[in-house]
Parts: C-alpha cells; structure tokens; sequence
C-alpha cells in the first residue's frame, strides 16, 4: 500500500486524487486538509478513512467534529495542523493541491521530513523556488510536478539527459481572449473570464489563464522545477490543448506529451512515478482530430506574462510580488470590485514599487505577499 | 574514438552518416561497402581512409584498386567481401544502409560478432526479424533504428516502460499523392511520383512512399523492433512530417518525437546513443509553424499500406514475397515498363499466388525472395 496525505482533498485537484484513490487499490490516505468545506470533506472521511484531517479555522474544526463524532478521526486546524498533515510519520507522498502560498510551509516541513512531493501548489516554487529545490535535493526527495504542462515536461524528459536540454517549450491555450486586443478586454466580466475553452478547472486558477498570469507563473515554476532559465523556456500557444507540453534538446529533436486534457493523467504519473498505470477515460484519436494550431503568445496585450518574465528573470522576492499581487487582484475581480484589467495593472503597479530582496529568507518572502497585500488594501 | 563500418555509404544515409563523422571528431570509419558508385567511393576514402573496402562486382573492385593504388586500403568485392566490413573486429557499430535484401546476410554475421547495428536496412527486419531479434537477444547486441519514423518511436520510448505501452502511433506523410483517387493515379509517371513533399531521399523509397509501400514495410519493421503486433500499429497521416512518430502508454499519454525533416537527427542519435550531441541545422518554430494536419491513411486507393498489414499479420515468408514484389515492381516503374498501379497489383499477384512458409529459415527467406522476381519475370 502506498501512503499519502493530501492537502486541499476538497479542490479540483485534490477531488481528482481521490478519484485516482478510488479506481486503484493499493493508496492509503491517511491525512487531509481543506479549507472550509466540511460538507464534502465529512464525505471524503467516511469513504476514505484518514486518520488525521485539518481544516483552516477553530470553528470549521468545531463543526467538523460534530459532524464526524462517530468516528475515530483526529481533527486540526491551522498552519499547525496543515503542517501536522503534511508530516504524518507513515506517509510517502505528500500531495500539495492547496491554492496559495499557505502551501509552502507545509511543503517544506513535508520535505524536511523526507517525503516526497506531488507538487500543485504553484505558489510553492513560484516564491520558495529558491529555498525548496536545494531542500528537496538535500533530503533526496522527489518533487514530482501534477500540473499538466509542467508533468508533460517532466515526462518528456524521461530518458533524456538533463545537459543536452536545450530548452523547454510550455504550451498555453491562449484562454478564452486569444486573439483579442486590449481594447476588447475593457469591459469583460466574471463570468466571460471563467468562460475557459480546454480546462475544467477552479475559479483563481480560470481566470489565471484568461490573463496568462497562469503561464507567467507556469514558466517561473519551470525555471525551478527543471534548473533552466526563464528564457530558456518558451511558450508556445496550442489552442486545442493536446500537446501537454514540450523539451528540445540539443541535437534538434523535440519530445512532446500528448493526451486528451485530463488532469488525472498528471495526478496518477506523480502517484505511480516512475510506473505508469492504466487511466480510463477517453483516448487522442489522430485520425479525428484534424488539426492542431501553433501561435506565438501576444505579450502585449497579455502583458502579464511579461511581468511573469521580469519577475522570474529577476528572482528574490519580485515573483511573490507579482503572485500575491495577482492573487489578491483576481480575487477582487472575482467580488467585481475592480475591472478585467486591473487585474495585471495592480501587478505592474506593485512590481515597480517593490525593493527586490535577493534570496530571501521564508520569513522574508511571507513579509513581501503581506506587503504587498497592505499596498493593495491601502489603496483602495 | 568510436569505431564504425558503413554497408552502403555512397547511399543517401551513408553519405549522412559520413557527415556526422566529419562534424564529430570522434568517430573512425574502418570499413565501407558501396555497390558501383566508385567515383564517389573513391573520395569518401580518401578523406576518411578506411583500412578495408567493399564493392559489389570484381570488375569495380579491380577499377577502385586502380583509383587507389597508392593508399594502403583492402578492396575485396561480392557477399564475402560485404561480411567482412560487417565483421571488421575493432567496430562496434555497423551502420546497414544498405538497400535491399543484400543486408540480411552481412547484418546476421555482424550481429553473432557482437556488433550494435544502426540498421537502416528496411528490408533485414521486414523479411528476418524473426531471426534478427532473437539473435539480437542473445548475443546482447543493440539495434538501433535510423530511419525518422522508428528512431523517434525509440526515442519515445526512453524512461518507458514496455509494458506500459499501448500501441505506437506511426506518422506518415501521405507523399505526393495523398487526397487523390485510384482513378487519378492512373497515368502517374516516373518524374510524378519523385516528387515527395518534404523528404529527400533515394528513388526507390521515394516511390514507396508515394505507394505507401513504405508505410507498409515500416510497420512491419516496427512490430520486430518494438515486440508488437501489426494492429498495434497505428499509422497517422501527418502530413507537415513534423511529428515523427508517437507511443501511446496505458494511462493515455502520448509521447512524440518532433523536429525538422533531417535523417542526420536519426543517425546521430543511433551511433551516440544514449547521448544526444549538438547537430548543426534547422530548428523547429513552433511561432512560425502554423498547425499541423491530421488524417486516416486511404487504404483503399493506398491499398499496398493493406497489403503490408496482411503480410505482416500472417508473418512467415508472406512480408518477404511483399517486399520483394514490390522491388522489383519500382525497378520496373523506374524503367518504365510498367504503369504505376500495377506496381501494387503486382504485390497483390505475388502474395496471392504465394504458399506462406511458417517460421523460414534465411535460406528460405532468400529463396522467397527468389521465386518471387522468377513469377513476375516469367510473367512478362
């Protein structure tokens, strides 16, 4: 039996993990943690049967207990109990499908413990990059990527060598506004922007694509999880989505991961690594699928992505200043308190005014999302 | 330095073979075998002064001695001569890129020597592969593909695991005549069918390819090489021949192999395997690309590709009578004493009349192959 916890059981990715639980036999989960759906999460236990469960607030932790008195499961709640979670004794894998920079604690105690890391949490090296990956290499732990671009490259790179990697090319939809100019995006609401055309997937994350803020950090994440420079990895727009991704290497030869979008493909290569195990679902057929489009991304009007490039080229805290200043701007426009395109404007504005700090402590890179959290917040 | 003997290095892959050589500088050729093209034989010794040297007839070996006369180079000449450049002692690689069935014969002597084989002869497994890969097998010996389909098939595969494999996905152009009908194909001449879209190659494989013939053999070559049965060979018109060719695992995903059309890819790979090395030239744009096209090969018009499946499932001596029909019937077509439909009616007479031989040994195989041109000579 292989053991694992799972932080953020409740979201997309962490349902999809159970799903992979449920169609194989031989995964024991013995922890999970979500933010505030005990509802679902109270179903989860009763079929999964962890021993450990955490939840962020006293309160849903109260409510958790009532709802589960008749079982013999442990509850949490916190960073504490995150951590708790993330550190259980028994587990092997640690799956990290938490949103947010709330997710690198955990990480990295789940690593100094010695487990290895289904990675989801984009934040996690997007801010910690720095910090996790000369961690993971020290304590001989595998960060195993479940996003769908970043598992492609990791697949693609199966068998190669790491020295005759010539560079990486990412693969984005384009969301539902490739194509559009930047005055076509003026008036866009919520619900165009959760409008995605490939991808069943969150709120933050949707509308993450919609700007390309998703790929900036994608390509930040990129930069760590595979030890190569920002520049060196290229995105490509694939409107179809059925090239995952793509490594070319030296001698000119391009190796790609294909499939239908499925993220449990992702979800079960990190949870079987190195072994590969039959997925139902729906299979690429060539002879319909007519054909696939190739586009360079429009920096310009997407500009996100080019402020992604300065930060990720930048490093130090400039990457926590572009993320949380996306992720506290997405979530406004999500309450509609500010327009589509703010979204980057905010990230721009607080990038300029941010005093980049060279290989920041943890501590030092929290501080820099809090501040920059503050400067949103103030000027509002 | 990396020892190799080329079989057929006046040939269009020789000649690429030769220029890796001359970019690297750490491989040496020790022996080359050509069939009549003296002329040039004569220069690729002079700059890569092998110590022994193959032609086919005794009258071009006494002409190539006569060019030679004051280099220190063994000119032998015929089967025997052929064996011994597969055989040469110090090599550890022997390219075949020799065409035809002339290949099989050297290809089992080098194999029982203990040589890797960078096998570009198509013909050797199409018409042997049920003796090639067992000897392979036993005598630990390596074949490495060169041709692009099956080089990125084998690319594919690294850091895969066999029996995680669930068919393989083999790419073609389609060639000149793809879209057309039977009817259109019927007047098609000799200059029509040299015409192939994005591939320079030699006259015999180019009208094979224009058949579809040469999809055929491939597929067959890919069940001895890969383990696999024809049907789980699927064959993909691509047709840019951007993607090389593609495995699909159990768990959905595809991996393919991408790049510009350049045999030199293929071949380097195989004579540096596992190692990828620098290769000057083109390099795929994916921003310039625009899309590639997908289609389901027309085996009703291509019906030598249906052909080929036949034989390939009945096995025996059935892909010899297949492989030789067609040869025969493209020499014919070359010189212009047949149409070029009949080229494939030809194949269909051949295997018809044919009493399939179960398990052959080499001497039936060749004897196969025969009786085959014997038919069709007798029948004109």
């Amino acid at each position: 039996m292989k053991k694992i916890a799972i932080l953020g059981s409740t979201g997309s990715i962490g349902t999809q993990t159970l799903e992979i639980v449920r169609e194989n036999k031989d995964i024991e989960v013995l922890g999970m943690a979500a933010g505030s759906n005990v509802q679902l999460l109270e179903k989860q236990i009763r079929e999964f049967s962890p021993k450990l469960v955490a939840v962020w607030t006293e309160e849903k932790a109260r409510e958790l207990k009532e709802r589960i008195r008749d079982l013999d499961v442990r509850v949490v709640c916190g960073m504490e109990g995150l951590i708790e979670v993330a550190v259980i004794p028994e587990i092997e894998i640690l799956v990290t499908a938490i949103v947010g920079m709330i997710g690198i604690r955990p990480t990295v105690e789940a690593i100094k413990a010695g487990k290895n890391i289904a990675l989801a949490n984009k934040e996690t090296l997007v801010t910690a990059g720095h910090i996790i990956m000369p961690l993971a290499k020290e304590r001989h732990v595998s960060i195993l990527p479940v996003d769908s671009e970043h598992s492609a490259i990791f697949q693609s790179l199966q068998g190669g060598q790491k020295k005759a990697v010539k560079k990486i090319l990412l693969t984005a939809s384009g969301g539902p506004f490739r194509g559009k100019k930047e005055e076509e995006l003026l008036n866009i609401c919520v619900e165009d922007a959760l409008k995605h055309p490939n991808w069943q997937m969150g709120k933050k994350i949707t509308i993450d694509s919609s700007t390309m803020v998703n790929k900036g950090l994608e390509v930040i994440e990129a930069k760590w999880l595979f030890g190569v420079s920002v520049d060196d990895v290229q995105v490509v727009v694939q409107p179809q989505s059925v090239i995952h991704s793509m490594v070319e290497y030296v001698d000119g030869a391009i190796i790609a991961e294909l499939g239908t979008p499925d993220m449990k493909l992702p979800i079960q290569y990190a949870l079987y690594y190195p072994e590969r195990r039959y997925l139902p679902g729906e299979r690429l057929d060539f002879w319909k699928l007519g054909k696939l489009e190739f586009e360079k991304p429009d920096m310009d009007t997407f500009y996100g992505l080019s402020l992604a490039y300065e930060a990720g080229r930048a490093g130090g805290t400039l990457p926590t200043v572009f993320n949380a200043a996306n992720e506290l701007a997405v979530s406004l426009f999500l309450k509609r308190q500010i327009k589509y395109l703010e979204i980057i404007e905010i990230i721009e504005d607080c990038m300029r005014a941010h005093r980049n700090i060279k290989e920041p402590t943890l501590e030092q890179v929290l501080d820099t999302e809090q501040e920059t959290y503050d400067r949103i917040n103030s000027r509002r």
